[in-house]
């Protein structure tokens, strides 16, 4: 039995102590260097398979400082400061000698409190009445998920025009089906095509700088959501100056919120 | 003329080429250690004052290991990558030989875009006819703000029950008003309460671990805003298993979009 994509392309071989290699993979490769959310999952991976780590992932912050050569790249990751239930990351990726991103993760030991949700599910159609696009896309990550857009969908007339809306809700899940874990919900909050293009539909140059993932879930859920559907949803907030945020969450199909994500991309207009 | 509270508590003395030494102000003291928009500002004003910095802030994460002791702490602010237009930052706090928070920050060189806002500022009546909440603070940093809350202000009653929303909206400027910049647009960006408080209505210990700005106002957008008013908005997302996070906007009042930020704060209740 071959291993899943997603799980080929996260591996990572440990050379010391905080030192791991990874390896861009070409399943996973975008227009320019590979798909942002899979060196983001790896960053995260590095931490969850380090053998001082304590606790799940509740938060991780991953900026990219240059687009990855193919190839092999290192991941140096070090705990910075282990409290009581926390452990604050700090996580650098190299190639060639230089940094070309990096990272900070929080883990904790969570433990059951009060709870509720500000931001419910949204009303939505079960994902077999919502179709994915026809064909097969010419950047390979995107084929490694299947795409259900309920609103937002990539600009069927790309001409520049300005379509008033960056919102977009989708159903998603790897391709193929996959169980869910925090590398792959890391790489699912990075699913939600640029804002700008959707915006303007127009096809700038562009690339995401930094990215924020909040974990809401643990593993028991991610165990329950298995290899089901998410539903997602971004909004674009502020578009100027070269640079646009959106805002993102991400629930499974029970309806549970998982993640709350952000991130800042640099276009070119 | 003294000092600006803020200015005082942000100045920095540069012992070294990366290392500066900030100081806990007890105008900007919490709970428990300083504001954590205070610490967030003295993050960023170490890439700021930064003999090597290129452009003006982007992004910039802060994470919050432990609450820092009153007096001195070092921050170590450090380049890990160049670009034509982007800078990436490294910055770490340490007290005591420990690490006490830790901070990625991105500055660029902005350029004239096409550009829009898909966060627009709310309705919401001028500052004047909104009344600030009587007496003094109790937690001396909140002194330090002119906070008029127009929607999800502190609750009146500390029932415990739920409320059923954690949302507020707020006019906001520092107390003395104080020209806008980079440093105090970062510390405005955590003047939101914890969001636990308003929708329980109840007083749980609380901090908060990272918090995340992403800048959309340029130096001169800062200028032109100067001591006037900016209107925040806050929205809590999920909240659970002792970590909440919540979800921000900050105008100027002509509308314009400083900044959007989140943070994640753990809780214990």
């Amino acid at each position: 039995m071959n291993a899943h994509p997603f799980d080929a392309g996260i591996a990572l071989e440990w050379k010391g102590a905080d030192l791991a290699q990874g390896r861009t993979s070409p399943a996973y490769a975008n227009f320019i260097g590979p798909f942002g959310g899979m060196t983001a999952a790896q960053a995260i991976n590095a931490v969850l398979t380090h053998p001082q780590r304590l606790g799940e992932p509740v938060a991780l912050t991953v900026n990219f400082a240059a687009a990855l050569a193919d190839g092999p790249f290192d991941v140096v990751a070090q705990p910075l400061r282990s409290n009581r239930s926390t452990q604050h990351w700090s996580v650098v990726l190299r190639q060639g000698g230089e940094a070309v991103g990096s990272a900070t993760a929080i883990t904790a030991a969570r433990r059951e409190t009060w709870g509720a949700t500000e931001a419910p599910m949204p009303q939505a159609p079960p994902p077999a009445g919502v179709p994915t696009p026809n064909g097969r896309a010419r950047v390979e990550w995107v084929n490694r998920y299947e795409l259900r857009f309920i609103e937002g969908g990539i600009p069927g007339q790309w001409d520049g025009g300005d379509t008033g809306s960056a919102f977009t809700r989708l159903w998603v899940r790897d391709n193929p089906p996959r169980p869910l874990d925090f590398a792959s919900l890391t790489a699912m909050s990075d699913v939600f095509f640029p804002r700008i293009w959707l915006r303007r539909a127009k096809f700038v140059p562009l690339g995401t700088v930094t990215m924020t993932v909040y974990f809401h879930a643990g593993e028991q859920v991610l165990r329950d959501t298995g290899a089901g559907y998410l539903l997602g949803q971004s909004q674009g907030q502020g578009i100027g100056a070269g640079y646009f945020d959106h805002s993102a969450l991400l629930w499974n199909d029970a309806g549970t919120l998982l993640a709350t994500t952000h991130q800042l991309v640099y276009y070119k207009e």
